[in-house]
């Protein structure tokens, strides 16, 4: 994967398992893991860990969902853990299954066992088709349906389709999230310093911190934007957690930093902002090509910065 | 509580329960509800649920706090379920004990029930002392310490101080939150369209949907607050869930909607925005009054309105 | 002219002349002013004063023109004397012919006597076919040409093409300003407190003082109306003459007061501004209609208003 | 004066003449013209001829003075003419005197010779004590007493107060300006190159197309000086005179080009605006240290392209 690191068989990439979740699904899209060794962890802190010891090359964590919006632990654990950087992106549709021991029929299920999201994503259906549910939560997906097995009260569990192939379990329902359009996104994360190069369909995603007691701050960094014609593709707040009120932005903006206008985005955020965190540019998932005015083209960039360097250098200047 | 109800017995206030909840601690707080009937629920829904049926007076819920951020179901659901307004806000220290059943040592924990809020919130604490301990997540903290006595397998649970005035446990740690100035902040929510008298020390809740595609239109909604010297004490966004990247935001600003400059930076956020829900006006709960620059006093604003109206009429002007 | 004064014959309009002038091809273009008593007078200050005096019902007076940009002396006027209004706007092609006694030939001419404005307007056809030319100042340009037969050394002067019917002299050349689409703007000024009917082709005109020493005022004036959609049409410092520095500006808008967007924008620049002189909302000379985008509209700032009023009021809000 | 040229004894200098016109007393206080050539020519763009042809090495012209603002004929110059670049400023308090042939006494006094500016600036007295007086304009303050001996029909003149040491005149009056603190700002004008160093307090000069048709295209090129802490002391329309409605703007800004934060600002503003003429960097006349917050000081700047250099360029970054 990192261009670093040579591609030998002691590769190994970390995932949110154990195997059948969707973060296994969004491996499933990367090539160069393809044959490596996979290393499922129980969170995301387990998963970053092992990047940043070195003990994977690279781990694959769920950052925003339609549903429920940023992943805070992903976005909290980047914000604090350094030294890692994106080297890519995957989007993986989310939907969810009903099952249960077999032999269980869905007149039968009473107590329901899943992770909390996927539970907040289903719960239209299931109130829908079982109005006198419980619900006992979850700490993954796959979790939930191999509790079934595991003394759990529960009859049945929301699950990921892909749970038919690790868990002899019946399917009660299919389709039972409540958006069709679901989707979550996940980014592969390395400590690889070299940058992807860029396509044309790149995003970078940054962390910032804003000056305390500065009314107007967060619409300073917008502008440092806007001037530069960049688009924001995600913008998050998170609470630093020291106190009430403080908080970090997480930034996605379409381009590379090797991009002129992203480059002198950046620079007037480092310049403006106590704290920023460059997290990676890397291509888009959609692959859907950056569109930006005319005028933040590259060599408007670097005309400007000719025709300054002329007037300081003392050349006659060109009109 | 609210003005339009007869303060009768029947009054009800709902929390998420049980009792020993820092939902409950935060109830405490509201001297209208004293003597009152209370009703504990599972989930913030169902406390809604109450209110807009009629069942409820009004409803205690959580809606922010110091280390996790704005609590994205509460967020959800008040951009969700009309007719609701935020008569009052209250803050409750945040701490946690770890307890277990009687008779069992810090040595003996193996796995631990939390939600999963508090669980992040101790941590630090848990990986120190219990360095190889498993998490089972609990539906609230009172839960996690209930299913001691359930048939869990948990061997103790973290909860509210609270605890031990409902259930037989002993505590066998103090003060394991990781942020000594951790707090929640928590709304009263009732139906009534009465507005609570400004304070002076007053805020003012909303929900803020942007225009699509329109570049910048965050931007021009702070410019809406910045432009009046309105101060945003909360700024989340929250994604509405129909497709990746589309956002509302759940915005907090200093002040009263009674006051001229917060009047006149709505005005300019319903006219610019697809979607502005107000969710009330009500003295803030530090009662720290606001402060913001004289060019921004109320007299300010008549005197413009007297002027115009002046030029319009076609009286004689004074500048 | 005015809805408040009868048409009766004493009805008199003050304009820079002698008969001749541009400023009489402007008054031309009045309905009203036909038939009326016309007053010559040698300068703005003294137009202003018969109007402020009560002598004339109204006076014109020019106060822009595509070379020179805007006419200084009206704009000070206009600044400080109190209780003027202007009703009107009227366009003057601007065109200019060189004239001599009779019996003079162009190749006999020395020296020029031309208004300075005028002098500036014809530089180049005088500098390509008079490049020895001399050049005496005048204080108009009919007094240019008056000036040819009352003893001055000026062999020939600069004149508009109207002065053959006032005076006996030769055209030497036709044509010969610089640029072919040159028109002056005159306006009509008024003591009239009735504003004119809006046509939705209006135009709004204002002096604004900034505050000293706030970094950022002028932006912070110019969003004032970029936030409501106005379009400035015009822009223009000008200096307060009590030190360096320190300025007023003339603004020309797109719009007329009555127009929602433009009344609140003036509401917003009158609460930000130590001073706002508002000079009136007359009928564009061009009577192009005024574009702008339908999220300005009327309707919206009334909804806005209504929806807020119901909010205050405590009546139930209808998203 | 310039580093290019040597100091021979052949070095030239341009000014608004004859001896005794304010740009001489200007023009005095450049040690480097000291014991030079002075040329007094007729109007400013004979002045800058001098220095585009390379006859005079520079050229004094007054840019704006505190009662009139922007003087149009050499802002319009300095817009058209190419090559030329402001070296330094120098400031020259105005004041004027009433002058007349000698014998003559103030209650003589019928017709006045007056510059238009000049005029302007003591009409105040003139009204008081010479309530009807007639007026003659001239084409500079000492051509209008000149001309008291030049067949002139008028009885007195308005001049500078060192007409005294060139004229035979008797001064009727002293201190006839209306504005004590009255000063009109020079700039010294040459072809040089070469930047004079910068000394903390200096001043930039430029002219500034804006982008046709683009509204908020003005607000886009002030928030390009303050999203960089850069004041504007200046910043004037002027019409290009194609159009009714077309304006360029002149703008002196508080910095030396070789500032970053001016620098970084050129930048911006050259990739946004159609055109941009550098007119120099040059110690201000009232050597008043440039004052700005130090989150632009040069090593924030220098500061953030280490960082993103070292980002592009794949080292571990040091947040």
């Amino acid at each position: 994967m990192t261009e670093a690191a040579p591609a030998t068989p002691e590769q190994t990439y970390s995932y949110l398992g154990p195997a059948g979740t969707f973060t296994e699904a969004a491996l499933k899209q990367v090539p160069e893991a393809a044959g490596k060794h996979w290393r499922s962890v129980n969170n995301v802190g387990e998963a970053l860990a092992d990047v940043t010891t070195g003990r994977s090359t690279a781990a694959m964590i769920a950052i925003e969902n339609s549903i429920e919006g940023g992943v805070s632990a992903t976005q909290d654990a980047l914000a604090t853990v350094p030294g890692l950087r994106i080297v890519g992106e995957y989007l993986v549709p989310v939907n969810f299954v009903l099952v249960a021991r077999p032999g269980t029929t869905l007149a039968e299920v009473r107590l329901i066992n899943a992770h909390p999201v996927a539970y907040a994503q289903s719960r239209g259906w299931l109130e829908r088709h079982l109005p006198d549910h419980g619900y006992i939560p979850a700490a993954s997906n796959v979790q939930a349906a191999a509790s079934l097995f595991d003394g759990s009260q529960a009859d049945a569990a929301v699950a990921p389709p892909g749970i038919t192939d690790h868990l002899d379990v019946d399917v009660l329902a299919r389709d039972i999230g409540d958006n069709p359009n679901a989707v979550t996104r996940f980014v592969l994360v390395s400590r690889s310093r070299a940058l992807p190069e860029p396509t044309g369909a790149d995003k970078t995603s940054l962390i910032v911190e804003l000056p305390d007691d500065e009314p107007g701050s967060l619409l300073a960094m917008l502008e440092q934007f806007s001037t530069r014609g960049v688009n924001l593709s995600l913008l998050e707040s998170r609470p630093i957690g020291d106190a009430l009120g403080r908080y970090r932005f997480v930034v996605d903006l379409d381009g590379h930093v090797s991009d002129e206008r992203v480059a002198d985005a950046l620079l007037g955020l480092r310049r403006t902002s106590p704290k920023v965190i460059f997290l990676g540019s890397y291509p888009r998932a959609d692959q859907r090509e950056i569109e930006y005015h005319s005028k933040f083209d590259d060599e408007i960039f670097i005309e400007a910065r000719d025709w300054l360097r002329g007037l300081v250098s003392g050349e006659p200047d060109v009109d």
